[in-house]
């Protein structure tokens, strides 16, 4: 059997049980593209990975390669990876973006600015109506909304959108072809025609409590900011805050009544440092008065990036890059892969990186 | 005539028109006491403060301070100067204390530990339980109420206090032989019994607007820290957090919904760094560094009504109302005359409905 190549080795990449995002990210620091790490061959792998390199090779994922390649050649189904330039821009600044994301629908509306809407499942009337308007204002300003499809605000957060004629995104917990859950599934297929659905989990990933976290930080890394409407004080929209606090975007959360428990969560994070927000105007302000970035984490002029002057014109190992930079060793990677993606430099034998000028 | 001596010092000191408080500061830091003042003659006065020299030696206060001094002969009625020890230590903190203060009732309250309670005239039901709820914790851990007497969250205030047979301080802007306003003088008269009312204005001074801010300041200057319950974004309970903050107290400030006027003026506190707070615990926290015993009152009805929940806890319309609950508007109006009874909703200007907890 000759090693995947393109997609199918993205796909093998992703697909192996036991081969996480971190591990990955390692491999993909090491030796570039997936079918590097394909041609490598084992020792090479396990000098990286360790044992996990079994698990990878040992892998058959054809039938699973050939599902997901079958469902990417239908109409508006695609599956973007790290380095396709229709890849989020706004995922490559997380330190831990998913290696392929599978999308339904317009995949350009990944690379506009957003704003995440979150909060309870079991949403007040009132909280719904914020969600709904907030949302509406914000998406008719250019803004698309992004959540994750849940009942409650979610689904308020994603109608409000759909109600200004704007852009929404749905990030789910589920694989790309599964809505969960059903109640909001006619909801799911108006954005897939008019928005985009995301999910980074495999196709035929079942609802899993587990997975809802992860989803979260993609809905915080897609966005430039985190409205939270209502939220209990222990509350999936709280992590999805706190994950946006981790990733360097704003937070803003709505007050209400001391003696309403769907307020709670917005007070905790207010009193973390959360910008408190009456109007959707709150937020624009907020975020109008930011540089502009349109999400270009890879300068076209290769001195502007500053780790390329952090790495110097010399080979420089991780645990050096790690010193210099102050960075962690998790975002440290995720920017060397960019880099790497971007042609900028190059990863030598021993997990030594160059600059290529 | 011989120059006045002792109290009747003070009182001429600050009963002279034209010689206001920073007037008065510089004389007693260039004098000492008022006495020496007064013996040390006109060209020395002018040295220090000019012409106004004349408006103080010149003027005939005799009446004036002879009703004072008859004034405060009566039981539990106060003349405190600044060189009194009874004189309140707090006050002394603030850049600009006033030279004399007037005080029915027991001045030794405005030695202990004091939390400013304030907010608007026109409140809400539901301020007003905020109001009265968290002054009657406070109270019962010890802490004294400090307020303006004002209609709405002032007097509320003050009640929780008395109803925790706590003790409370009335700060006003008349006479402290004045009340004002009228509504209020039965409570008035409690708080002198059972707590202080304290001016520095002279007796007989009848209410006027200008005389209000001079007021908030010693609301602040006498509390560790002030809380707002409910105030416009322009009012002068926001006057009252700002002097506060100026003066080094904390400011606490109780969030509400986003679509009440009145909540506004303390998110905009928030925003500018006042504490959210949502129980009185919240408050005695940050003052002690540490959680008391006892828990503010937040009750917990089990047997809710469902229309409750269908309200929210934001003020709602009856149109709005119907279309949430499903309910016509005879039977709705039925049910909702019926919470009003039971104490449960308030109806607000323009028919809108509030949920009160």
């Amino acid at each position: 059997m000759s090693p995947p190549r393109g997609l199918a080795a993205w796909l093998h990449l992703t697909l192996a049980p036991g081969i996480g995002g971190e591990t990955q990210r390692k491999l993909l620091a090491a030796f570039g593209l997936p079918d590097h790490i394909f041609s490598a061959g084992l020792s090479a792998v396990r000098s990286v990975i360790g044992n996990k390199a079994d698990l990878l090779l040992d892998f058959d994922p054809a039938e699973n390669i050939a599902q997901a390649l079958n469902w990417a050649e239908q109409p508006d189904q695609h599956i973007l990876t790290l380095a396709d330039t229709a890849y989020p821009a706004s995922l490559l600044e997380i330190p831990d973006p998913p290696s392929v994301i599978y999308v339904r629908g317009n995949p350009a509306l990944l690379q506009g600015p957003a704003i995440g809407v979150v909060g309870s499942r079991n949403a007040t009337p009132q909280g719904l109506r914020n969600a709904e308007q907030f949302s509406r204002t914000l998406a008719g300003q250019g803004w698309c909304i992004v959540s994750g499809l849940a009942l409650g605000i979610d689904a308020a957060a994603h109608r409000g959108a759909l109600a200004a004629d704007g852009a929404t995104v749905a990030v789910i917990g589920t694989g790309a072809n599964r809505i969960y859950p059903a109640r909001n599934r006619e909801l799911a297929l108006t954005i897939a025609e008019r928005g985009a659905i995301v999910s980074e989990f495999p196709l035929g990933t079942p609802a899993n409590a587990a997975n809802f976290p992860r989803r979260n930080r993609l809905i915080a890394g897609l966005s430039r900011g985190v409205l939270v409407v209502e939220a209990a004080t222990e509350s999936g929209s709280l992590i999805t805050a706190r994950l946006a606090g981790e990733q360097g975007r704003e937070v803003f959360a709505i007050p209400g009544s001391i003696h309403s428990p769907l307020a709670r969560g917005c007070h905790k994070l207010i009193r973390q440092g959360a910008k408190l927000v009456e109007t959707a105007d709150d937020i624009l302000e907020e975020l109008n008065g930011q540089a502009p970035a349109r999400h270009a984490p890879i300068p076209d002029d290769a001195n502007e990036h500053p780790l390329l002057d952090t790495l110097g014109h010399d080979p420089c190992g991780l645990d050096e890059l790690v010193e210099r930079s102050g960075l962690g060793a998790d975002s440290l990677l995720s920017e060397l892969l960019s880099l790497e993606l971007a042609g900028k430099i190059a990863v030598l034998p021993g997990n030594r990186y160059q600059r290529v000028d």
